[in-house]
């Protein structure tokens, strides 16, 4: 069956001259479908053409992709496609061509194991020793540059936790390595802003418009860690998990999380 | 004739799920290959076992990458090959595997044209729109991150000039597009720190080591900018070009520029 469409085809193998290989030169999105939908779609969609505009890419081909995107999906109860979109082949050096022809590499992925289990117990996190570095040129894009989420992961796995919160340089909290981050702090439920690094993502998006509790915008430093009464991290395939455990310490399950999970699973059963 | 060898293999694809596809993760070199010889051979070597264990990577195989690139380069009097090494194939998402089985491209590719014009001539360089974020942690890697210098070669392109200065995010000069720098302010020639962004370039690296003159460190921002007396841009393949026009103003070549150039030629014909 087929697993990887490259351009359309059947393929396992991208050209060596492909720029989101020589540069990271490109964008991605990781959908989850569940029972064929992917009730995220249209906002994977709009990040994806926001992302383009900003890296000065051509803009994606939404209906050819949802063609194949869909393709892949049937007959999946669940899984994970990650689109891959690059500015192809061609230019000089890092200069791009001039008029970049894109690249769409679409790959469908098991349902990763353990996210059901994550939901319910919690994750366990600590603090990463990568810290982000902080500049406005590509904060918020979901773009193929990704070498300090790979190095605080793997920092991650060497301690045996789950996840890791990622400051950046300025001491400023950001996101987790694959996920955004909502805490409560003086009973009053925040995000950290993501204006300097870190992804924009869209299950967060879709949170903060749905979700009845306000979700603020609040910057908070390693002090204030210490204080925060609850966690959680959310992305679009894992939902909301919470954070039971932080550099060792017990976290409780924050009184929000269990509605936002029940309606998270609303939205991926109902949805068109 | 054979033009890329994936882990010693003529190809001109890699697998989709490679890392460095994937999400930037690995490093590459390239070389400049001048009859056949290659004179920053172990300053290359040296840099990429130094990054490979800043990233947490296996160290290269230095003898299989010689043995691959001097047969890629044999019978071409002059060309340029672009070592990449990533992180290979597995892991979970970001996770790299616990023992990751690194992957080698290895791409022979022609000599670029205009460089013997650009370093007699000089170049035009603008002042980037493009600002570079600040952060320890990639900083002066050859890493496969490199959308900040895409997006200001993109820049570059459309305002036709030949090169860019980088500016970090918070003011202070840090390298062009694809080189070092080297500027004289108040008389004396420097170079900008590369400690919180930028790539540690060979070339610069020779040439600091190399030169009667010395090459100091010293961190300056766009106010200092407009004074400075003379600029070159320094890469291993480029050599050494003098900046003839920035952000429309003419430059002067610098006094030592001439004789770094001659110092340059010697080493790529008279070294090992």
């Amino acid at each position: 069956m087929t697993e990887v469409l490259v351009d359309g085809h059947a393929s396992d193998r991208i050209p060596v001259d492909d720029r989101g290989f020589l540069y990271g030169d490109g964008l991605f999105e990781t959908i989850a479908f569940v029972g064929e939908r992917a009730p995220l779609w249209a906002r994977h969609m709009a990040r994806l053409a926001c992302d383009a505009r900003r890296l000065m890419m051509p803009p994606p081909d939404i209906e050819t992709l949802a063609g194949e995107c869909w393709s892949l999906a049937a007959g999946h109860d669940r899984c994970v496609i990650r689109i891959s979109l690059t500015r192809g082949s061609g230019g000089r050096a890092y200069t791009p061509p001039e008029r970049p022809a894109t690249r769409r590499i679409l790959a469908r992925r098991p349902w990763p194991i353990d996210l059901d289990r994550q939901r319910r117990d919690g994750i366990e996190l600590h603090t990463s020793p990568v810290r982000l570095a902080v500049g406005g040129e590509l904060a918020g894009i979901k773009h193929g540059n990704r070498l300090e989420q790979v190095l605080a992961a793997e920092h991650a796995r060497r301690a045996g936790v789950d996840e890791a919160l990622l400051f950046d340089v300025e001491g400023n909290l950001v996101e987790s390595v694959s996920a955004n981050l909502i805490f409560r702090l003086d009973g009053a439920l925040a995000t950290p802003p993501l204006d300097r690094s870190g992804v924009s993502g869209v299950g967060l998006a879709w949170l903060r418009e749905s979700a009845r509790e306000t979700i603020a915008t609040r910057r908070i430093g390693t002090a204030e860690l210490e204080r925060i009464e609850g966690l959680m991290v959310i992305n679009s395939v894992a939902g909301i998990r919470p954070a039971r455990r932080l550099d060792g310490h017990i976290l409780a399950i924050d009184p929000a999380c269990r509605g936002w999970q029940r309606q998270w699973d609303r939205l991926f059963q109902c949805a068109d």
